[in-house]
């Protein structure tokens, strides 16, 4: 394997300073004449007619040039948020201030989320200030929490007037989800999990006590917009939310800190040079509201990536499989 | 993608046949002396030192050749279940019978899953008698239900005296989320899906409303299982679990149908020919336990495979993959 990943980073390496010239188009342009534009990839491995294998496995082929760093960027997301692979910074050293929506906000079904269009918000982090452009939902996570799914996982996407982005993650525990008394979570890296996994390393230290997420009660603008998701089941579609306030979640992600790394989009284009936070707080949401939400959004998470700087999991994927299919010709019955 | 995919459908053909032989080296034996082995593969990107990176992406490289028919195999599972790559069959007409377990049952952390082996249990279909060897758990589940993630999926697993394997698939909802009234749920199939994604075709048909499961009542088997699993946070260990009635989840296979089709091991080595019998019933968790159960499985869910009998998604990403890296190159700045 040492060859091949010396092999690969190099090629990766090359592609990286090129990719990084995508800059500036990250976000679609909003549809014309107020239609929802339904995207075209999708999340599982189904092959459609005229389009191909529609999953995240085989987005770059899907438009290429423009999606071609989803197979060969080295700082995609989401991640496993392990120690190691992100700083911390406290809630209460970013600036965040999201606008109510006293008349609601356009909920719209883009096939691949379920978006909220915003009306107004500013992030001002590390000196640069971003300008709140939607937020949408994921289910079960992207990233994985120190190794575990999450229930949800909602987005909030800023952008700058550089048309830099910055991406706040939020996970959703289901609500009211009482845990046992339990120790002090302790953090897991990919030392630790290598460690488990490897066997020619004599000294396997023992992994830490598991973690168990505080219980969280439900989030009011979350039941508040998961209440009209029914409506927008369709592809296309969209609806006006009843009246959003956003206090609350202000509130909840200056509580806690942001797990700070530099990634990607985690849908095609797959554009490197977001400014990912992942807070280390939670939003909460009740049962049967999750039972609405999954209804309508099925599955849309994108396979963890590996750690920033690391050659892209699908060059690796490639090099492997491409000596599978040898081998077994070479040696059948194996 | 035209001449792509045939390329693919060549190399895939070739493999298979070859990878069929591979059948008898289907399960693990069980570790000598009582120890619990503890599996040398994982779930997400991490690149660990002598491994190389650990998830489903490069199982194949992890063991070759042992593993290859993970990216060669072109019945891989797990998949989207969706109509037209299952047939059903009624609960009534398989025969499921399943030993209690008064004393209890041996509970193990493998590392990547955790598994109850059991004492006796067989399955009667399609003329073909199974006996049960263990169930385990997944989460979140790794099948689709009809494009759609469920909290967890629990695999039973069965051999024959011929060391044929039959799985049977159950997801597991959270317990007691009642849904709002909703139509009667319909299918969806992979012609409706693509045509909402291929815009070059003109007539789209509109997709079926959501689908709304049923709420469900917690699992009693579940719940005695998981008030444990804090015992087994630490993978290689094992613990007695309390005693164990199999009644009612027998119950509930037999009030629902089977949806059945031709797939893989959804873990190394991916072997061929196991007989997926997917329920269309449910068992139920409650938040609390899917909280206890959450922090010591983390996440190991394959990500979803394509229609059995289509090339394998991972020589599809190889070729895009290729294809992606080449044209960075070519065209810097795209």
């Amino acid at each position: 394997m040492g060859l091949t990943l010396q092999a690969l980073v190099l090629v990766a390496s090359a592609t990286r300073v090129f990719a990084s010239c995508a800059h500036g188009t990250f976000l679609s342009p909003r549809a014309e004449g107020g239609t929802v534009e339904v995207k075209t990839f999708g999340y599982s491995g189904t092959i459609c007619p005229n389009i191909g294998m529609q999953g995240p496995l085989n987005w770059a082929a899907l438009e290429a040039p423009a999606n071609s760093v989803c197979a060969t960027g080295t700082k995609q997301s989401p991640i496993d948020m392990v120690d190691g692979v992100f700083t911390v910074i406290p809630g209460t050293d970013v600036q965040i201030t999201v606008n109510d929506m006293p008349d609601g906000a356009e909920f719209e079904n883009l096939g691949t989320t379920v978006e909220v269009i915003t009306q107004g918000g500013t992030l001002d982090v590390g000196g640069k200030q971003f300008e709140l452009q939607q937020f949408h939902f994921h289910l079960p996570s992207e990233h994985l929490d120190n190794g575990t799914s999450q229930a949800m996982e909602m987005h909030m996407v800023w952008q700058s007037a550089a048309q830099e982005l910055a991406v706040i993650g939020v996970y959703i525990a289901i609500a009211d989800a009482v845990p046992p008394a339990a120790p002090a979570p302790a953090k897991r890296d990919n030392k630790i999990l290598c460690s488990r996994l490897n066997r020619r390393q004599e000294a396997v230290p023992p992994p830490p006590p598991p973690t168990t997420a505080a219980a969280v009660p439900p989030t009011t603008l979350l039941e508040t917009i998961f209440s009209v998701v029914d409506q927008i089941a369709v592809p296309g579609t969209k609806v006006t939310t009843p009246p959003l306030a956003m206090g609350e979640v202000v509130d909840v992600l200056r509580a806690g800190a942001f797990q700070v790394y530099d990634g990607s989009l985690t849908t095609p284009p797959c554009s490197e040079g977001v400014a990912w936070h992942v807070s280390t707080a939670r939003l909460g949401v009740a049962p049967a509201t999750l039972a609405r939400a999954r209804d309508v959004i099925g599955f849309n998470s994108r396979y963890p990536q590996n750690a920033p700087g690391q050659p892209n999991i699908l060059m690796i994927s490639a090099m492997g499989s491409a000596v599978a299919a040898i081998v077994d010709v070479a040696a059948p019955g194996a």
